[in-house]
């Protein structure tokens, strides 16, 4: 059979890793998918770079559109990342008649809604595995492995880099910035590492694993998004001794039946979470991904690997490519539609804002060593409706050398919708034996 | 569309799922295959039990034959197992030129090359997600996920009664009986256990894992198989103690450039086996399930969730119908091969006997407590090229009640090839200081 022929935009770090892949594996990936898969074509800036990837293998030019435009191309490989010149390219792709892979989440959780409308008109496909938890296959978990269950919640630990942080600050009880500056000296967090600790990778990638999960169209914009760079090593360590870790978890959720919302409502949300120290996912260490998906068929599932990497994330796109060239003569009606749903069977299930989200807290505050503090303190949650589920009190480790007599207290509390507890926060925030700005994370329990 | 028509084999456990959950999540499942997945007609020898269970909505009869014969059946869904029956009405179905979806790993594992050549022959599809692991789509990771790697090897708790049982010997100190009348009680034993405590339901999983890892005919005869009825809890308590779990280990590895066999050769085999106990699978608790993959470009990957059960399994075997829904027109040769690998791209790898296979070992020993009893035992291991990584001597808690001064010697080694160990364990046993049988069990790093 005549190879798959691919175009290749942007040979950086995920385009090597997926042009040395194919390369290494050929006979072993076309023995699984009947032919060839062959990358003719590379499109970088950088042509001298591409070109000593490509050996004399591949035609380089710096010029995408002609990649785009040659006849003989079946599918291009999107790997430029962004959303700018990127978007022109897989939209002009699509318009070519050309199936797209690609590896960028941000692209398809702000502008896929575009991008999949357009693929659908064309009948292309546009595949995206590599787009979240690099070469773990929870794109296709989803899309089609969990296909006879209701999808009740997804948790995640999406983002490598934050989950190093995490790791290095519990191990070796150092702070935020100390475990930054170690993940950028490993390569683990790029010079600007906003788009990771600030959560929103996770939090498009999140975009991405809501919309195939229940059916709904991309809607990044509406994703609560908290980073871990106000997380103090102090909260790491009480955490541990209320048996949890703390993992930047991105989540979303089926809520049903909810007052004034007859079609129900879904979370869509990434921060910093208290998760049990026993469950498998609260032991994922260092740059790891794992994705806990909870189907009312299936019960829990558990999927983990490295989520970024050149060799990973190529696992992810030549495994698209594999697909398209197992599957070539399949109609466009008779294919995995691009998010799992059909399109006409789309809902567009509204994102609850924050305040109404259901989840227990962590709190800890600073308060004056003085009689009747906890008193007031419980007395307010207990103004707000809100129970507790644990507490612990501290000598403060924290402005203790200020002099001033201060405790730490931390309090666990049960399930509570977000805005009474915001409430709640600001009463007790105001009480003069408070003494610093309350920390608060989200717990989930995840059983 | 129209929808597509389902005739079910046994109304059992599963089939009880099965038809639950399609029916439960009609408009979930509607709307992700485009058209509606209806089980039309039921058989089962139990036509009471059926017809309770249909309700009206679908035919029930006691002669599975006849539903086959219908044309308006599009797949036949065999949930009967077992090698008999199953065999004849999964090849008569294939010849009426159904698909056909099972969850029966022993009747692939033993007559899969037959089967599957077949619904070749006739252009059908024969899916097996839920023969491995319940609802873990592991099957659909390996086939379709991971097609871009080499596979190096694959490491399962694939069977849930014998996880649960060395769950509760470590967790409660109890002994192989004991844990299985509790697992027998809880109904995670059957009455007659043998098939999972011997290891030979995880073996036909690891076939079938084996298979579609490397591109290699179905070869159950070949594999290893062990259970767990001879482990005794002094082994899983000393294993603990040097930092190990002892979990029933579905192995098969890809071994290259051993000597005299040119083109490789793979290992199979199901054995008691002590994982470090900071791998999450070791872990993994109860009757979960989880699969560890190594690829050469993704690195390691691990799956998890509940390898038994109704439900869960009924998710696999309607993922299985999802696909075919989806993809009803795709021409037979562009479809995901059934194997993973193209038929024409099949491998005949050698099975290695387990007397070829490398791995390290743990020992114990129980030796009178008399002088030179280590020096002679480390000069066997030493003489037969056999180094070892740790060791623990203990008093002994078998036995030391009849009086003998007696010692548990326990050895950790490094790597060897089985063959020499077993020669170097007859030297041991024969010492006259050696007291009884020596335990060994292997030991997988895992890394």
């Amino acid at each position: 059979m005549k190879p798959i022929q691919v175009g290749l935009l942007g040979a950086g770090v995920v385009g090597t890793g997926t042009f040395v892949v194919l390369q290494r594996n050929q006979e072993e990936i076309r023995r699984r998918a009947g032919r060839e898969i062959r990358i003719s074509h590379i499109a970088d800036l950088d042509t001298e770079r591409a070109s000593a990837l490509a050996a004399g293998a591949a035609e380089v030019t710096a010029d995408a559109r002609s990649v785009i435009a040659r006849p003989e191309i079946d599918v291009v490989v999107e790997l430029i990342g962004g959303t700018g010149v990127a978007r022109s390219l897989v939209l002009e792709a699509i318009a070519a008649g050309k199936h797209v892979v690609t590896a960028n989440k941000a692209l398809l959780a702000i502008h896929g809604t575009e991008i999949f409308a357009a693929a659908r008109e064309k009948g292309v496909v546009v595949a995206f595995e590599a787009a979240v938890a690099g070469g773990i296959p929870i794109i296709k978990a989803l899309r089609e492995g969990l296909t006879a269950n209701r999808i009740e919640w997804i948790a995640g630990i999406i983002n490598g880099t934050t989950n190093f942080i995490l790791s290095e600050m519990r191990a070796r009880g150092i702070d935020f910035a100390q475990a930054l500056a170690e993940a950028q000296r490993l390569g683990y967090a790029e010079a600007d590492p906003s788009f990771d600790i600030e959560g929103i990778d996770a939090a498009h990638k999140a975009t991405l694993v809501s919309a195939i999960a229940f059916g709904v169209p991309v809607q990044f914009a509406k994703a609560y998004v908290e980073g871990i760079t106000q997380l103090q090593s102090a909260d790491i360590a009480y955490a541990e001794q209320l048996g949890y870790r703390i993992k930047l978890l991105a989540i979303t959720k089926r809520r049903d039946a909810i007052e004034g919302r007859s079609a129900g409502a879904i979370e869509l949300r990434v921060h910093p979470t208290l998760v049990p120290a026993k469950r498998l996912i609260a032991n994922v260490e260092g740059a790891m991904n794992a994705v806990l998906v909870q189907g009312d068929a299936v019960g829990t599932t558990l999927y983990y690997g490295k989520g970024a990497g050149a060799e990973p994330t190529a696992s992810a796109v030549i495994a698209d490519l594999v697909d398209l060239a197992r599957l070539a003569t399949a109609d466009p009606d008779h294919r995995v539609p691009h998010l799992a749903f059909q399109p006409a069977a789309m809902q567009d299930l509204s994102v609850l804002p924050i305040d109404e989200v259901v989840t227990s807290f962590y709190l800890r505050l600073q308060v004056a060593d003085v009689a009747g503090v906890l008193a007031r303190l419980t007395g307010i949650l207990a103004e707000h409706g809100i129970s507790i589920d644990a507490m612990l009190q501290r000598p403060a480790e924290i402005g203790a050398h200020e002099g001033a007599a201060r405790t730490d207290v931390i309090i666990l509390t049960h399930d509570t919708v977000e805005g009474r507890m915001t409430k709640a926060m600001a009463a007790m925030q105001a009480l003069p034996t408070v003494l610093a700005r309350i920390v608060r994370i989200r717990k989930e329990d995840l059983g």
